[in-house]
């Protein structure tokens, strides 16, 4: 997970969103973002999402603590990313770089063993020959102790909160450590949910 | 929005999923998806998302539909969907191809006025030249009385729910007119929110 001394970190980046299946939505969701500690993120609320600009271990970090402060509480609570790293379209702008990949929530997270039911799709742009990296990034995610099912569209994970994130953090710095020129990782995590398959 | 004579329509898929921030959330989706007509499509919920195969115009009219029956109770909800289409690793099976386009579910579309907020992002996958059918498409949008609106990851979107549906599904469908070998687009879609920018 440590990046090459060599490479200067590129900005990654999610637009991000947090759903609390419960009248109290608005609540859980400040409550949540108010004990995060964003200060090695650049981050700001729109009316359909959360932007989250940064190196990577720190998006993961603070997006992960924002969700499972949500997820303690009980309520049926669903995590939707999108990560990108490289677009051509992307700006300088509008990013906080912080210094060191030592993350600031892992006090927040440590302390939770909550399960989730999540799914995981990528998207290496402007190569032809996409379909193998895919493959092998959803066969990595078995290395994280993450049960790992094929559906439509998207790749079924089964297993512990920390486990599926630190796997998905790796997906994409592993795409980023092989050179990909732009990636793009939409990912959904379900918390205490009714439902069984 | 009609397919070419010509060609046979591929297999449109999504993986969708519709999050009311309501503690009774489970009867909002239950009763929502009992009320939607989905004879056209191949319909399958899991424990994260859930799968609709068949044509463009009757994926888009069964979530749009079940997405509307939410709204229209005046609770928060959010649509939440990636689209895709010629994905190298999908397979034949789980679908219905119904033998035309007309829709099923109009009349639970039509009697709402409802405002929306969306974000869209289109990935089309497998060639280096990806970034102008991009520019082409989010300007696309202008046409069908949508506000558009740039931001990061993602393109932001204000207006009518048909008129943001309309638009969406005519990118889908410009994108297979186009003959793009795999494309990709994620969709959120937020109605009654409490939240202003």
């Amino acid at each position: 997970m440590t990046e090459s001394k060599e490479k200067k970190p590129r900005i990654a980046g999610t637009s991000f969103s947090l759903y609390p299946m419960s009248d109290n939505f608005a609540d859980l969701i400040l409550n949540a973002l108010k004990k995060v500690d964003s200060s090695k993120v650049w981050m700001k609320t729109d009316r359909v999402s959360t932007i989250v600009r940064g190196r990577i271990p720190h998006i993961f970090d603070v997006t992960q603590a924002a969700f499972l402060e949500i997820a303690k509480t009980g309520v049926h609570v669903v995590y939707s990313a999108t990560f990108s790293v490289g677009c051509p379209g992307d700006t300088e702008g509008h990013v906080y770089m912080a210094e060191d990949d030592s993350v600031m929530n892992r006090g927040l997270i440590d302390d939770t063993k909550q399960k989730v039911s999540a799914k995981f799709a990528l998207y290496p742009m402007g190569g032809g020959n996409y379909m193998d990296p895919i493959y092998e990034q959803i066969e990595s995610m078995k290395s994280h102790g993450v049960e790992v099912n094929l559906t439509h569209y998207e790749t079924m994970l089964d297993g512990p909160a920390q486990n599926i994130f630190t796997g998905l953090q790796s997906v994409l710095q592993a795409m980023e450590d092989a050179g990909s020129p732009h990636t793009v990782m939409t990912v959904t995590i379900s918390a205490n949910s009714p439902t069984k398959e």
